[in-house]
């Protein structure tokens, strides 16, 4: 299939000169990821070995089905460990397509996999419980779960709450919608972040029209009914406002034609652009698109409260307030702590964040045994300006106190792999080796003969941290932070014989592991009409229908299972004969 | 598409001697349907000329959009009324397959149609307003109505009710579960009418299979989660029952292999029998089939009380109460009235039934300009004794006092189609003629010479009525009752100039039309494991998998829309690759 795809991609993008970087893309982010869904089983150990060793396993548990638990329990070698998962959910969801769902152009049931069919095909025992955990104990190793609650009148009577104890706990809880406290938000509001919420959305729309269709209102009722807001500018928003341009252009409007006119879509963003994380070009795009659409684009305007009947903006520049009547809001401006993660981060002393805090190899702050990854967690780098002198003391090897090029030489490599930020600056500032950085370029001395003093060395890598940054909260992110974890756990003993990490400035020896490093693989921006944006590597950047066939060849490529790929692409291709279905269901 | 699915018959059933009746049955069945859903709308008039015409148009209102309001409103002439259809749902429902929703083998998005597809589709304008009918006020012509609550949060703040005036009301309201007034039936069972609860019981499956894998259950709470109890032993409890069974086998267990072994399923019928309708081979043949299974068949046990952890049954036999725990029920025990029909029956002092009496034209006894059709209403056919004395003083057309056997003839014809209980008296006791009827067949008299006063009159027919019998409340009554009566409205002016109907024995002149005659073109039902049961006109049988591909072939030709069709038929294509889906959405 992805030889099929390839060739697809010739034919699509025969006129673009960086086919090569695309298909390079193409077979990392999709290629690897089919690999990562095919994954075969280790062969399993035969039952008598098996329950010898079980009396040695350390106990897993994974908390969170979303990318990064799930990209975790997928990766992992199962037999190693005992591995339990508890989530509310049972099943992983396919989060980028969730604002194709919100419109019909995708099923809710195409995006997701159970989890059991995951650990089906994994050796081992892997047990999964659906509940929700509402306190993670760090201090004995346990975690407090209640089951979540039923669907429909029936109580099961299963309302008590379980603890479980672990070995090792990694906590992939993600994250949940930021209100920034602002009134009525919650009560009003639509979320875009699980299934529930896209299927929500979309009975609201279709309801929303057959409001405005009855007999005893005034145009103004309608148009309240028909007015769809969505807050914030960032790639959910914007994607789903552009899915819900298509969905009332391409479908509804020939079913409510009486009311075709009455439609408005407006899309707030506080900041002074949409898609601001993305290139200056796709941001102009996309806004000159949206304005040619008709979409109502506001940005710099900030929401202040929201009643059962208005929306309430504040423009940032002025301060002018002023309210607009609405038929629904969508709500897509970032990500807030869950109560769970805030507690949990009370009790480890991290009381000024807004997620959870961990060191370089994903290990929260503060507890042994304790991972976090995915939107609940981020990874506090180290400043290399925090551990400057035990940096110049490992280098200095002759405790002379001064550092030659070749003493710095000797511990670079192990400076830039615990630093990430010191590669990115060497590269950033096109510096070939070391000695254009200790040294002014433009001087004429002795590169050799160069020796350091702490101050000196402090002053040449004062600009190094500049280059932090913190990673995003993507599904690309937490994937590649639930493999590496996996990977870490499965060579969990090997590397504690023959340890592959960086040199501990601060201790004896090497750290176990390589830090984790994120490799960005390029983000998609769909802006409707079959027209995408895509960022990629290196600051390549397509806009248009090529870039749409290759979100959907990579989207299709991506998803955890065949059963799941053949499910979306059936979608889209009942969508493309027969339209979007419109009934209130 | 048609003739391919003839030559699958023709593979299928090679060796059926009775392949040309089931031809038959799927031409007239499903070829008519297939019809019947792609009926080309008429030419629509200019606009000139229509606007001339709508001054006298009569406003059609039509309630409901189950079988009988949709089959309406495909077969009525939309050019010649001004027509209006409310309905708490947009979407017309295939409820043949809703069992089929329950367990994920066909998506529920599949088997709807949106209305307002419908409408696009014919000529003239035809409004649909998506709410509830709460009064009817046949005195002023008048119906009530209030917009059905919204989902989600946002309230749009349209909660006034409104009026609706009419010519001509169709009521199709349809019915609602029976409880028999069970305490607890409402709080804590499922019903399976409508698409939401497919979706809930696929759910609550779900559900308890979860609830009854997590850490902190005894074995019998484990037991208690997993059994599954049915009540009702007609078509739609059965399917439900062989569907659950399936998807556990086929499915479930494999996901849940710790578990397997706890799982029951309960099917509780009041009657001696399940499938009590269908012919005794069949009734026999699938309550072996069920045993064989392993589901716990109780027949002659009533559901006396529910409560949230258990059903207490009572045996009719023996008087003996019982209470079990259960994880999740579905109540589905035939139909019961609809509060606005309920209240519509007292105005119009039809206090003693529990559906709708309409004439033989589907006329609301009382009401004119009322008609009621499918679930929501039942046919009061006129007795032949209770016109004995007009049917006789017709007859006699020489006012002679005695009826000759030429005169009885003359009117014999309008006698069976006003009393179609006449003529199945004729047929069941395979009488040739009238003469027949009229004498003992032994007594050698000269036929032509009889001549019967009143009292000899009344006794020949005084068997006739024992041949009444009420339709059943089914899809295909429905779906014929509308499409009955959409072709009177379409020939109103035409049978008003020329009556095509029977004699009016009680009046001048004949019947506008032909009274309403039900024809039964064969029953499914689905009993698991790809074998159906299926009962066709004249006393046919045909069970297993032949069946189901007859089955399967009927369903798919009847489906109203081309997209429904594709629709249903990829996800039984889907199934049967991927199996069913066990994530709890």
């Amino acid at each position: 299939m992805r030889g099929g795809v390839v060739s697809l991609f010739e034919r699509a993008f025969q006129d673009y000169p960086s086919l090569s970087k695309l298909i390079v893309l193409f077979t990392v982010s999709g290629g690897g990821l089919v690999a990562y869904a095919e994954a075969k089983p280790h062969s399993s150990l035969s039952g008598v070995e098996s329950s010898q060793v079980d009396t040695k396993k350390k106990r897993v548990l994974v908390l969170g089905t979303g990318w990064a638990g799930t990209s975790f329990l997928k990766n992992v070698d199962s037999s190693l460990y005992d591995i339990q998962v508890i989530s509310p959910r049972n099943y992983f969801a396919f989060t980028p397509l969730l604002p194709s769902v919100t419109c019909g152009t995708v099923e809710p049931r195409s995006i997701v996999e159970p989890i059991r069919n995951i650990i089906k095909k994994k050796s081992g025992e892997i047990g999964f419980w659906e509940a929700e955990c509402f306190k993670i104990d760090a201090k004995n190793n346990k975690v407090h779960c209640q089951p979540t609650p039923s669907v429909g009148s029936t109580d099961l009577g299963v309302k008590e709450e379980f603890i479980v104890d672990y070995d090792y706990l990694v906590v992939a809880l993600g994250a949940r919608a930021n209100t920034f406290n602002t009134p009525g938000v919650v009560e009003n509001c639509h979320f875009l972040k699980e299934i529930e919420d896209a299927q929500n959305i979309r009975r609201s729309v279709i309801d929303c029209f057959e409001r405005a269709s009855l007999p005893n209102l005034s145009e103004e009722e309608k148009r309240k009914n028909l007015h769809f807001v969505v807050v914030g500018g960032g790639p959910t928003g914007v994607e789903f406002a552009a899915e819900l341009h298509d969905f009332i252009r391409e479908d509804l409007v020939k079913l409510y034609p009486a009311i075709k006119d009455l439609i408005k879509i407006t899309l707030l963003e506080a900041g002074d652009n949409i898609l601001n994380m993305f290139d200056k070009r796709i941001t102009t795009f996309a806004e000159d698109k949206f304005r040619r659409d008709g979409i109502n684009l506001k940005t710099g305007s900030m929401v202040v409260k929201v009643t059962d009947k208005e929306i309430s903006t504040k423009e940032r520049s002025t301060g002018e307030t002023s309210s607009i009547p609405y038929g629904m809001i969508v709500w897509s401006t970032g990500i807030g702590t869950r109560p769970v993660i805030m507690d949990f981060m009370h009790q480890t002393g991290q009381t000024n964040r807004r997620v959870l805090g961990t060191d370089e190899w994903l290990r929260v702050e503060g507890c042994d045994r304790v991972y976090a990854i995915g939107d609940c967690a981020t990874i506090n780098q180290r400043r290399v300006m925090e551990d400057i002198a035990v940096i110049f003391s490992k280098a200095d090897e002759d405790k002379s106190g001064t550092l030659t090029v070749k003493e710095f030489q000797d511990v670079l490599h192990d400076i830039c792999l615990r630093y990430p930020q010191m590669e990115l600056y060497l590269k950033n500032n096109r510096m070939k080796n070391i000695v254009d950085l200790l040294t002014d370029p433009k001087a004429n001395v002795n590169k050799e003969s160069i020796e350091l003093d702490i101050e000196a060395f402090k002053s040449s890598l004062s600009q190094v941290d500049s280059q932090m940054k913190n990673l995003p909260a993507t599904a690309q992110v937490a994937a590649q932070q639930g493999s590496y974890l996996a990977n870490c756990f499965n060579r969990m003993k090997e590397c504690e014989e023959n340890p592959e990490g960086p040199l501990r400035f601060r201790g004896i020896g090497r750290h176990r592991f390589l830090p984790f490093r994120y490799k960005h693989l390029g983000q998609f921006a769909p802006l409707g009409g079959e027209q995408t944006a895509a960022q990629l590597p290196g600051d390549w950047v397509s806009i248009g229908r090529s870039s749409q066939w290759l979100w959907y060849s990579v989207y299709a490529s991506k998803l955890v299972s065949w059963r799941t790929r053949a499910l979306v692409i059936s979608d889209w291709i009942r969508r493309s004969i027969f339209g979007r279905d419109s009934s209130g269901i």
